[in-house]
Parts: structure tokens; C-alpha cells; sequence
């Protein structure tokens, strides 16, 4: 049985429990990260950190802990949990609250839940295989930058992909793909640009899209921030998502039409190696 | 201390915990109710039943008790809680599974939670004192229809409310008056109609949004449903917002511009009269 964490406390997980007054609950006011784990080390860690402070200030919603509370907490849930391959999430909520839209006092202690997830962090042959995707219509809220958890229309969108035999979806919002549904989206043009939407409060700010963006530009390959239809995406020569969990992943074909030759393309690959270089080898559990 | 309901057991409000693996908590994946309460007696309970029904239902949510059962709980918690004026909300979430954006199997029991508040439900000063209200523009999903938990922006907004001296606000999008943060937002006309918005994915069906347009039919009152400008609306002879908690309750300025003489109109007046006496005067905590 995992362990889990709340509140400053190592819980059996089935005991892992918050108020139903807690806002989280109740009003989905909470964010969260979820850090990658391969050989037992949290993967850029510190831009999760630094993401999280973001939306935490974003909301003005009180810290938790300081940097060095949280970090070692995840690493006591790696230990405790024997985590080799696969992640920690970590949710901040505002706290526990009579039930009002307005927020309860600033010295209201926020709530801190983290747990693991066990699973294959860095699967080559997925790397290799890329997924298959579907688009849909992007009714989220307009501050995709905050890491809430508002998920249920990516979820809802996720399931709709599941009974169209894809993986994932893009989102699109007036003809322009905004993002997956927990993934930043790139497609790579017939010169071998690489293309990926600015970010804006219609996308999230991906950890993983500012490393690859910092890899593009140490290899000197062509890469530029605009936004992209939903049809240029679908004539592109290579598409790919970005995430903290999934690294940069080939999408393979969107609403059933290949990318490219419906294969991984050179400059996904290429990308992967080096995200996985400059990221994942040199993790090493510190701030 | 109040009795709360969680998964069939009545506890102490301070042991009614959920699983930090409710996807309530995980994924905003929930929808709610709040039942006013007079005289110890349930208003317009059918209309909420019916709602959450449709919400669960829009959402492929299973139902977590039949409606004898959801009725008897409510009837509970009143007596247990010596309700004589106030609410009752009750929250359906999906239940608990480990973290995945995918729904977990059907057969996964939904988490039904439910407490009641005490407060002055029907309270004829603020009946005829209304509220100052702003406006701000709607960055909320695009499914409102659906009463889930994802009310952040909400939150966020009341918040800016209270900052400016007010006490809510009208969201707007594309220039069109959507509703309030929660509840639906009316104005009256210069020729006496009582317009709001027609019902669609962008804004609450609300239970006495539906009370009060039988009830100005039944006086042959004119009403209009279709979008109206925030110019209009600053411009109307009176304005009013309804909810199952403030019934039609007088919005006496916008933005600091007041509304016709800045006090509650005889519309909305005659509309609050017949709005009690057709539902609230009634109510017998029967289905």
C-alpha cells in the first residue's frame, strides 16, 4: 500500500483524506505539479517549483511550505514508496472553509497532499511509437496558465478520444490548435521548423516545452513560437506533444489522417535524445 | 457542530473527510446542489432533483441514490442540524480511482456528500435593498449548463466584487451580458419586459430562473428571452438576479452607474411576491 502525504502527515492511502470543506473539493480551487522520477530522481524539479509559485501567486493563494519543505517531502515519498520509474503529484488547495465563494481569511492554512505514481518514466518504444490523436473544440477556462484542477473537460475530451481508438486530443480554439489536453503541442514545417504556440494565457506554461525550446535553440535548429490551424498541423511533416511525463511524444496521425509518413519524424527524435540528455540524465534530486 | 453526510454515514463535521483520490478533489470531476430551506421545509426540491439528474446524466457520472433516498437524506440533515431557515448542498462526484484523466470504471460508487448551512433565508430588507454588482468578462468553460464544482473564476470574481464595495458581478462575453457568478441576471425594459438570456451551454439553467418566467406568465407579464448588451442592462429600467438562495433579488447599480433610481422597481417587487408565494409558501419537503 502507498504512502501518501497530507498535511505534514505519511498516511496508508487509504487514509488519505481531506475535508469535504476543503476548496478543493468544493470549489476547485487548488493547483498542483507532477514531477517525473527516472532512477529515483525528481526531473527538473526546480522549474515544477517554480511553476507552482507562479500559480500559487497567480491566485493569491498562501505557500504551503517553503522550497526546501516540499522538495524533501517528495523525496521522502520516493524513498517510502521505492520509486524508481515514475512520478510524484503534489496539490496545493486554499484551504479548509465553511462553504463561501469568497475566500476565507489569508491565515487560513493551506491544504498539501502528495503522492506517487509508480510507472515506466522513460519507455523508449513508446518514444518510438508516438500515439494517435483526434481533435476537439477547446471549452476551457481562459487562464489555462494556472495549473488548476480544473481537468474535467480534458478529461471529458480524453474519454472521447479513448472511444475513437486515439490516445489524446488537440484542442482548438478558432481554427488554431491551443494545446493538448495536459500537453503542449509542436509540429515541425516542410523546412524543418519547429512550431509551437506562444505562451499566453491560452496555454499551459509547459516545464517540459521551456526545455526542449532551450534544447532547439542549443542545436541550433529552427524554432518559432506562433500559433497553427488545426489543417497545417494535419500537413505537417512531424507532430509532437510536450509534457513533464510523456518528454516529447510523436503524434503519429490526427482525426486518423498520418503525420508525415505516419512514423516518428528526425526532428522528433532528434529533440527526444536531447531532452533526455540535458533533463533526465542530470537529474539529481536537489533545488 | 453540524452533522454531515458522506457515503451514507451522518459524522461530526470535522471527521467528514473524502479520499485525496476522489476525482471531486483530483479533477473538479463533480456537481452539486444547494436546496433553500424555510420553515424547515425544502423549496422547489424537484427542480434541483431534476437538475443533478441532468448534470450526472451530461456527464456519463452514475448516480450515486435514488431520489427517495437523496430526499431522505436532505430531511436528515435538516433534523439532524435543526435547519429551520437556511441550505442544504449536496455534491456528486465521481468517486475514487488512482490518478488518470480517463474515468474509472462505471461500477466505481460516486462519492455523495452532503451539509447544511443556517442562515436567513427569507429576508425582506435585503429583498427590497438588493446589491451593487460589477461586471467582468466571462472566462468560464463552455459548458455552464452542467452545475460542476469548476468554480474558480467564480470565486476569483466575487473576489474583485468585494474589492470594488460590491457584492457580485455580471459576467460577459462577446459584449452580451451571460449571467451572474451564480446565479441568472434579468433586466426590465423601458416597456415593462423582463428579458434574460435564453438557455443554452453558456449559463446555468437555474431552477428559479425557470419558477420565475411561470410566474410572470401567469400574470401575463411580458418577458423576453434573448441576450442583452451590458450597455443595455446599465441602461434598463430595473435589473434583478435569481438563484434558489436570493430568489429575484434587485441589482441597484453596475459598475457604479445605478440602475433606473437606483432602487428596487416594481417588476421585480410584484416578481419576488409571486416567486414566494408560488414556491417558498408551498414547499412541503415532499417530491
Amino acid at each position: 500500500m502507498r504512502t501518501v502525504y497530507v498535511n505534514g502527515d505519511y498516511l496508508p492511502e487509504n487514509e488519505a483524506k481531506v475535508s469535504v470543506f476543503d476548496r478543493g473539493f468544493l470549489f476547485a480551487d487548488a493547483v498542483y505539479e507532477v514531477t517525473t522520477v527516472v532512477g529515483g530522481q525528481l526531473v527538473s524539479f526546480d522549474r515544477h517549483l517554480t511553476r507552482l509559485r507562479r500559480s500559487l501567486n497567480e491566485l493569491d493563494m498562501p505557500s504551503p511550505a517553503d522550497d526546501s519543505e516540499i522538495l524533501a517531502l517528495h523525496l521522502e515519498l520516493i524513498a517510502r514508496n521505492n520509486i524508481d520509474q515514475g512520478l510524484v503529484y503534489l496539490q496545493v488547495s486554499r484551504g479548509e472553509a465553511d462553504r463561501n465563494f469568497l475566500y476565507p481569511s489569508a491565515d487560513t492554512p493551506a491544504t498539501l497532499v502528495a503522492f506517487t505514481q509508480q510507472q515506466e518514466a522513460l519507455n523508449y518504444a513508446k518514444l518510438e511509437e508516438g500515439i494517435k490523436i483526434i481533435s476537439a473544440e477547446d471549452k476551457r477556462w481562459g487562464r489555462r496558465d494556472i495549473k488548476t484542477v480544473q481537468l474535467l473537460y480534458p478529461s471529458m475530451v480524453k474519454m472521447q478520444a479513448k472511444a475513437q481508438g486515439a490516445s489524446d486530443a488537440w484542442l482548438v480554439q478558432d481554427g488554431y490548435v491551443t494545446e493538448g489536453t495536459s500537453n503542449n503541442a509542436f509540429i515541425v514545417t516542410a523546412d524543418g521548423t519547429i512550431v509551437t504556440r506562444p505562451l499566453s494565457n491560452d496555454i499551459l506554461h509547459g516545464t517540459t516545452r521551456a526545455a526542449l525550446k532551450l534544447c532547439a535553440e542549443s542545436m541550433q535548429m529552427k524554432f518559432e513560437e506562433r500559433p497553427f490551424t488545426l489543417s497545417e498541423a494535419k500537413n505537417a511533416r512531424e507532430a509532437f506533444i510536450s509534457s513533464a511525463s510523456c518528454f516529447a511524444l510523436p503524434v503519429t496521425s490526427i482525426d486518423g489522417e498520418s503525420i508525415g509518413d505516419g512514423k516518428r519524424g528526425p526532428v522528433t527524435a532528434r529533440l527526444q535524445e536531447a531532452y533526455i540528455q540535458a533533463n533526465v540524465q542530470v537529474a539529481d534530486n536537489k533545488l
